[in-house]
């Protein structure tokens, strides 16, 4: 089976990778394991950290171009991941490069998956930006979505179009909206939500952070590993277990801002913790008010998602996955 | 103040034309009224009983042409309700058209839309196909959508479109959900939908008409002269009114067909109705036992609008707006 994860350079893209060879085979439309042979990671630009594995192929180019994805996902491909895309604060930033990817891309990827000899399973990687505007606390998972930006919007059209794929036959596609992923390696970014790693990553790497929102925010939260579990659980499930939707809220270990660092404080120490400044930012306190605060995920429950079961443990496993040695 | 109707040849579009020219002006974004001088209905193809005045030009061209809606949508625009699309079995029938027409048409309109020297109304017909899947009874405005058909998850791009367009300040741009039109003039079309008219509209002209769904079937529906209001109303509200939230569900006289069929015999006699064959045909039933049954439009009330009275006074409408004269 040839395996192509677009997206496949960047974080969640590079570890998917790296679950996926280590499993050594996924679900096929069948039912039946079927061995990864090629594993082909798709994205703009190379990064560190690709798994260092003969099955490993890297490709670069544009997502909505619609030869350079036709080859990609040639007619030998059995499973697709979907991951590629700008991120909020960059299609905030710029409109039309937003769509153009977001939107544009994630068609150019269906019909590339549409033209297959026989339908393919399809994974694609939505977001709790779904949601927007008066929310109800805890949020169930069948609630309108109305987001408010325009990566909201655009990854909103993904699912639709992952909806309407899979009714027709075309492409079994499956969307999954992430929560924020907790603790994300590497450098803040510009994402509103880049402080819910940093608060936890830099103490750890004894430096300071700034918390820019109350102690008493709330955050749904998953981490890299428990989503890399729910992207290969939702392509080896059956279609049958997906029926007529195609959308799934992820669920999420729903935590202040304050039980954070609460656990950072029993993982790593008072000194851990005394990195953190509490400096409130209003800018970034109005966005992040704006999430979703608690979810109440039940269909993916039903369907064996998983929610991480702690902090300590979110922390635990940042440590030992991702954290440099020094 | 240039007013543009795009499907603008189509049955509401010709009605919504006429309500215009006798109006004579819509309220622009300063809250004034501005006369309206020139009123283009845009369309695939000319139709008999365009409203004859001097104010009217009707153009042809394809929706999704960017040079055509450039031109079509010129500097001096002040108003833009867009109703083009490919209907729901065309856009199930043709996948690829339905998605060039409903998605691409309705992005090439709301990016000429965008380009005008300042932010113009547009007001876009989106649909009850919108929902779909389990569904409440009644189904309250703020219910997720699900489409189960490639016109319902278009309509629903389109709302996201039209959502985000407006909040970055591009367009003023306003969605309505309408329910089901009754009682749409002229010919059966393909629509599921199509017997909802035809059983008033064939027994008043001395016809027999199918009614291929039981009589205890919910319809939610809304009368072209109502329909045609809302437009208006929701072009002439400030976009205050409307806030983040764009989309709109339209409120619906929700009847069974029974209570239907019994309006006619009150506007009409028993003959009228003795005219109509219940004959159930299982592939319509299901389609229909699928739509949403009973609304409750709550926010559309708060905004001042209304649902037809009575299924008597929708056919009473009818039979003075549209019924061929013998």
């Amino acid at each position: 089976m040839r395996v192509v994860i677009t997206g496949g350079t960047g974080m969640l893209g590079k570890k998917l990778a790296a679950a996926i060879l280590k499993k050594g085979s996924l679900v096929g439309r069948d039912g039946k394991a079927h061995e990864v042979k090629k594993l082909v990671l798709f994205d703009i630009a190379q990064t560190e950290g690709i798994p260092d594995d003969p099955r490993v192929e890297v490709r670069l180019g544009e997502v909505d171009d619609v030869a350079t994805v036709a080859m990609l996902i040639g007619p030998d491909t059995g499973a697709i991941f979907h991951l590629a895309g700008v991120v909020s604060a960059g299609a905030e930033r710029d409109f039309d490069l937003g769509y153009r990817v977001n939107l544009d891309g994630t068609r150019v990827v269906l019909e590339a998956a549409r033209r297959l000899p026989q339908p393919v399973k399809l994974v694609f990687a939505s977001s709790l930006a779904a949601y927007g505007g008066d929310l109800p606390v805890p949020l169930p998972d069948d609630f309108r979505v109305t987001p408010q930006t325009s990566y909201g919007a655009q990854k909103v059209m993904g699912e639709l179009l992952v909806a309407d794929y899979a009714r027709k036959g075309f492409v079994d596609a499956r969307a999954l909206r992430l929560p924020t992923i907790v603790v994300r390696p590497g450098k803040p970014n510009l994402a509103a939500s880049t402080f819910a790693s940093s608060i936890i990553r830099e103490p750890l790497a004894g430096e300071r952070a700034v918390c820019p929102v109350d102690p008493g925010s709330w955050m749904p939260l998953l981490s890299p590993r428990r989503c890399v579990e729910a992207f290969i659980r939702a392509h080896d499930l059956p279609d049958t277990a997906w029926g007529w939707n195609r959308t799934l809220l992820l669920p999420s270990l729903d935590l202040t801002v304050r039980d954070m660092a609460d656990g950072l404080r029993r993982v790593a120490g008072q000194k851990a913790y005394d990195l953190i400044d509490w400096k409130i930012d209003p800018m970034i306190a109005k966005i992040v008010a704006g999430w979703p605060a608690r979810m109440a995920a039940k269909r993916a429950l039903t369907m064996g998602f998983a929610a991480d079961v702690s902090i300590d443990e979110i922390i635990n496993n940042y440590i030992e996955d991702d954290m440099p040695r020094r």
